[in-house]
């Protein structure tokens, strides 16, 4: 119990930092919450207040994921972690077709982590979340002492609901599909890196975080029964083909050539001894199409802003052992492997 | 690109560790979530392996809510983080008298956190999950380098329908309303500082974390119209009830004597020097209702395995102040107030 005294003044965002007392249940959590969380993401089902949020959803199957965010560094061209776990989670719901509709939002927090830092990264996702036509409906902060933490870790659950009709799914590529990607890879994964301390290089590139839905939307839109969806986030596009190929029990080949890369990620990853096809994207998606719809979805795609460089690069094979094979722009073969190592930790 | 190798032999779960790759989005963490999560939280949702779940949820207004858990140490007498996860997420679901369906979780790794640790975990969230009737649908894993996490924190949403009629919630308190409690308070809190080093001291209690979705069934049949259900964690019952007094712009009076505390808690209590209804709890439920329904809803709560110490604490009352008022033993009163400092982190 102790002495009952006054709410305290409004939160010291310009100067203060996070401490204890911000996670501990009492006071300075509330106010937190309400200075900081329910004034940004204001909305009537998160300004109930309780623990949980209730409402109506429409009609349809229900589309759920979940994803944790540590990006370093936090802030990043093009974006931050707040973006991030709003454009993260929206693009997972939109991978089974679906409308995403509401996100939850979990904060892990470091003691002496700047208010001002956190408002900003909760400004980021407050904007990112309206962009996309979404709402934070409810959420939770937890603080954890000095050291044992980093700044901020945010996790999100995104919930939509599905269209009618068959749902895209891993394990749907079927040989003979036609192999799409929306624009450019490695953008953001190479963008992070090159605001990291020790790694930093100069570019002018910035993530392409974004929100899919518009994209996804049209996409659908254009091509009814489009076999697979996924983003090619962490592991790349490698990583996001091989796992398709396990799942779906399927080989793939790909033309060097179709597959988009910009000159400056090219630069980059020969600078760092990486693939651009293993490297992050966040604003990116992989579409597996039957082949007669693959021209109606590639217009559609490159009609939309965020699909301008979309291209096929590929298709489905018969391949027991479920390789994906890259045809290189001289001609050659070689087999497009995931990523075994820890190249590159906190991408996201 | 990596060289092509064979997948890695089983998982070392009894000596290895957590290490950046199994964030990586490659092949590693293709292997954790497949040998571990996958396979403990078996069920055909998840087995999608998409990065989503879709679903046909029953009919209903749709419950929402989310929770982070860093408790320290993450395993304590009475349960562990992963058992945590879920009756956290699962009762604050309940507490709009709702049945909760489906969890997601999401995992964030320090580098070096044993697998064996981590093993233990998932396996008590598995087996939380399946004596709550909840299914684990989707999660995601992220790791972060050693020194910038403490071993895991867990991240689950829960997702659950609500019953027809009136969904309790904080604002719908009122005078006259009867104020329960279905237990003893404090025991979860006392028993994690229990076995804090530097603190610990020697007790057997343990803590009540359990999932109420059977008590909160069994206390909305008996009395339809409960005006607010909440479960009191963080800051214990003084928040609770200062949080609910406030939402409803209404005051409380509870009575000392009728408060159920364990004389260890009492006696943990005076040592620490904190006041029990500061202490978090995490298995009981307060329940707020008009005072027709305060009987039979109390023999409902005594009659079920996890409120057989239920009681009757106090009454809502009209005060413009929104004060928590108590009437001690003694027959005098005082102000409980919610705590403002950080006595009790990583309580959850």
């Amino acid at each position: 119990m102790t002495a009952r005294g006054p709410m305290p003044r409004r939160l010291e965002v310009a100067e203060g930092v996070v401490d204890l007392s911000h996670g501990a249940g009492g006071r300075a959590m509330a106010q937190l919450i309400e200075e900081l969380f329910v004034a940004t993401f204001d909305n009537e089902l998160l300004g109930q207040n309780n623990d949980n949020a209730v409402t109506d959803p429409p009609p349809g199957r229900m589309v759920v994921s979940t994803d944790g965010f540590v990006v370093s560094p936090m802030f990043f061209p093009g974006g931050d972690i707040g973006s991030l776990a709003v454009h993260g989670t929206v693009n997972d719901v939109c991978m089974a077709g679906a409308t995403p509709l509401y996100l939850t939002a979990s904060f892990i927090l470091e003691e002496g982590f700047p208010l001002r830092d956190l408002a900003r990264v909760v400004a980021s996702m407050g904007k990112a979340a309206q962009a996309a036509g979404v709402r934070i409906i409810t959420g939770d902060t937890k603080v954890v002492e000095r050291g044992k933490a980093d700044g901020v870790f945010i996790t999100t659950t995104g919930i939509g609901v599905a269209r009618p009709g068959p749902v895209p799914s891993g394990d749907r590529a079927r040989p003979g599909d036609a192999v799409l990607v929306s624009g450019t890879l490695g953008d953001h994964g190479i963008a992070v890196m090159s605001s990291r301390p020790g790694i930093g290089f100069a570019t002018d590139l910035l993530s392409d975080s974004a929100a899919l839905n518009g994209l996804v939307g049209a996409m659908m839109d254009a091509a009814p029964d489009i076999h697979v969806l996924r983003d090619p986030t962490r592991g790349g596009l490698a990583a996001t083909l091989n796992e398709i190929a396990r799942q779906s029990g399927v080989g793939m080949q790909l033309q060097e050539v179709a597959i988009p890369i910009r000159p400056e990620v090219t630069g980059a990853c020969d600078l760092l001894g990486l693939d651009p096809l293993n490297v992050a994207n966040e604003g990116k998606v992989v579409a597996i199409c039957p082949p007669e719809h693959a021209a109606a979805l590639l217009a559609a795609m490159r009609a939309h802003p965020l699909g301008g460089d979309a291209a096929i690069i590929g298709k489905v094979v018969d391949d027991p052992e479920h390789f994906v094979e890259l045809e290189t722009s001289f001609g050659g073969r070689r087999i497009v492997d995931w990523l075994s190592g820890e190249q590159l930790p906190r991408i996201c």
